[in-house]
């Protein structure tokens, strides 16, 4: 049955994942994948050449998925303030939602993040570039006042300054009964710092 | 000659800081530290009962030196805002010097916290303090606004504000271009929030 199916890229990224997931990311191997799929190693090699490109590649669908929830606090129409606020809580929940549902999921991309650092900046960059989205948009509706350099900078401080609310460093802290408190009051000081 | 030294804490816990750091948490025993004083594990076990009490201590005395480089800007009489960035850049580079100068002893710690995580909510509360007095002189001398709710949440959150640059888990990015950048905005978002 498998077989029949056409071999694209995101099957055998699904697939990947799933047998990352189940081996461990120091044991799963090209050749498990291809079992999983009823398809020839050969045949996801001619998807992705190595077995690095084919990690690099799940591990940056792994966080695109990041950008789901965050999606409307960026395009929304709302004040400026509540929506970063929003966009930082989405964030938040998200990566606590991650680190709680599946322990075994979240220890493999633990190691595939250690062992991409470039595409975990990229996908860093762009959430920067979404933050500095909001600040620009609220300053614009004078609700933010104007940065003090450029709103690229203070867009990675924002981030800089939530980084134990979203790294997976900090996962084991997540579920701590004082993380909603020092989430929120983070959030407050942020707030407080960029109101116009 | 050793066997002669009166046998005091301090003497017992330099020498297991040392074999510590030598052989490695994982293979250190009190009979190593007894071998290295020249006594029996006797000596040793009348100090400290347990090897978990021995390293326990080992733990606070090495978190206990974080504040001698801060000191300064805790009792200081300068403004206090300069106090509050002088203190996080003290911790910053009092952290970084630290990670960056002696791997093995940075190694033995991050497991030593990893053991004693009462020893290390203790020492963040002193922190926290150190930080909640100088916000609480600046609101006094006009310098910063008054908390939203109490200088001890909002000193919480400046804390937090600031892990990134001062939590050993982030050790290894300490020592990349942006660091300093990357600390100095966020200091300055923090500024901003508590300002008058």
């Amino acid at each position: 049955m498998a077989v029949t199916e056409t071999l694209t890229a995101e099957r055998i990224l699904a697939a990947t994942e799933e047998v990352l997931r189940r081996y461990g990311p120091a044991k799963a191997t090209v050749v498990d994948v291809a079992r999983a799929l009823g398809v020839s190693h050969g045949s996801v090699y001619r998807h992705f050449r190595t077995k690095a490109a084919l990690r690099e590649a799940v591990t940056e669908r792994w966080l695109e998925r990041t950008f789901v929830p965050l999606a409307p606090f960026v395009e929304g129409s709302g004040p400026a303030d509540e929506r970063l606020t929003g966009w930082l809580t989405a964030l938040f929940d998200l990566k606590r939602t991650k680190a709680g549902g599946d322990p075994e999921l979240m220890a493999t991309f633990k190691v595939l993040i250690g062992e991409n650092s470039a595409v975990v900046d990229r996908h860093e960059e762009r959430l920067v570039e979404q933050i500095a989205r909001i600040l620009a948009d609220g300053h614009r509706a004078g609700v933010f006042a104007a940065p003090e350099t450029d709103f690229r900078t203070t867009a990675r401080a924002v981030f800089d300054a939530t980084d134990r609310f979203h790294n997976p460093a900090h996962a084991a802290e997540w579920a701590g009964p004082d993380a909603d408190a020092a989430f929120a009051a983070v959030v407050a000081l942020v707030r407080r710092a960029l109101r116009a």
